[in-house]
């Protein structure tokens, strides 16, 4: 399949739903709607959102149905982004070759617009009651809110952060991918899955592929990244051949769980491979 | 009605749903799961968990089936005033008598710990689909998610931050109130009455009730300041007296919005009393 023409076509309803998810960036206080779109328009590849629908697909829903899950990971992804580029974390001045927030508006705006995106990440995934009924649309909005919470998203950058000794094993490195970047894509795939209708089976097993293709992507940006000093890396644990094949093994697990999904979860199976083998 | 009985009843229902939906504070990152509960235990008043249950009350509710909204509120609030003590926004190293977050913990742990506050809230807020039914529930994550916003929470505290001339009419400072302080009041009180099954036309009423009882709060926290020289202040634009008096009318606008409400609405009506005249 071509996974290029499947993203052309559903990445643009994605942005505007995001475009109409947030206020213009003229409204005031402009300061801050212009920080909250910053790294928005244009943004990344929206990885997370394709994830959201390609599950509601494999699951045999429109992708439509995914949106307020796509739109919301977006959200809370861009958040955490805006936050972990602070002085007092990360301290980072450029981001996709562009000022990062703080940079580009001040610390006390980055630090609001990342919180201002969090909260509308909610106020997204609660509409989808509209479309997918609020059953569905309040278990989602538990879905990605503990993927943002201290036992994930946040709990991952607080160890990040924190040059302690579990960064010299797998089991530590991992650990941190799993809570940092993992959760929020396994959130991904199972808010689309659940707003497409999945049930609690299916779900746990599509928790399973996202937490496993999660820590298998962290890990390809440990293998890209050109810096082996960096703190948490399982490059640095592992060498850059063991990392790789650690990643492959992943993989291999993640999309044993959805092999019977069938031809449908085609597009699910593909951004698995390709978030996982971009270096390649 | 003896408002200090009433909430002596309700207020450690509160205290331990807000124990119970977060992480014990040795729970790793300890650092973290500590700083959440910093400001939490002890805690303030509750004024905003007490608005949100005294709401499911005033229309026949018990008021256990508005303690998740009173629990979200609480942790929105919490969030919110770490996020404000910050080095890049008010740079306080007191609160309550004691260090704030980023001076216990550090700067880094203090704008996650409210990330992670502000996430849980929606998380808990997602739970009452279980008593309260998955409907209330997804429109009481789009009421809170909706005051902690840009629109509201976060676009007043920019506004608050910014030294603007609006701070010098009464209608710039209120617009400020109403938004930093009034919106999350009116949305505990909102929350907390959807999850007592109040119809729409009873919410538009309570939600006036609620942002002119909070806008009525944040003047009467105004005039309590001993500093006049504050940035945005109705004390400032009116003196005390014209602060004061305009404090009381809204809050008489604010009863009468409740009035056909009856007996059961009288500790709403108390809560309002007490929080707006607090300083006599």
């Amino acid at each position: 399949m071509e996974l290029q023409a499947y993203l052309a076509e559903r990445i643009p309803l994605v942005d505007r739903q995001i475009d109409a998810a947030l206020p213009s960036a003229d409204e005031e206080p402009a300061s801050l709607h212009g920080a909250m779109r910053h790294l928005l328009f244009p943004g990344g590849k929206r990885l997370r959102p394709a994830f959201a629908m390609a599950a509601a697909e494999a699951i045999g829903a429109p992708a439509e149905v995914a949106l307020p899950a796509a739109v919301a990971v977006e959200l809370v992804h861009t958040y955490s982004l805006i936050h972990d580029d602070l002085p007092c974390m990360d301290d980072d001045a450029l981001r996709r070759g562009k000022p990062t927030v703080h940079v580009a508006y001040d610390e006390a705006v980055a630090v609001l617009a990342g919180d201002a995106l969090l909260a509308a990440a909610f106020e997204v995934l609660a509409g989808a009651a509209k479309q997918a009924g609020a059953e569905r649309a309040a278990l989602a909005v538990g879905d990605v809110a503990r993927a943002a919470g201290s036992r994930a998203l946040v709990g991952g950058q607080v160890d990040d952060l924190s040059p302690t000794a579990q960064h010299d094993s797998a089991e530590g490195v991992e650990s941190v991918h799993r809570r940092k970047s993992a959760a929020l894509i396994a959130a991904s795939i199972v808010a689309g899955a659940r707003l497409g209708g999945a049930d609690d089976a299916l779900l746990e097993r599509l928790e399973r592929f996202g937490l496993e293709v999660g820590v298998a992507f962290q890990i390809a940006d440990d293998v890209l990244d050109e810096d082996e000093e960096d703190a948490c890396s399982l490059v640095r644990v592992l060498g850059r051949g063991g990392a790789r094949a650690r990643a492959e093994q992943l993989l291999e697990g993640a999309l044993n769980q959805i092999a019977e999904l069938g031809e449908r979860a085609e597009p699910l199976r593909e951004l698995a491979r390709h978030a996982v083998r971009r270096d390649q």
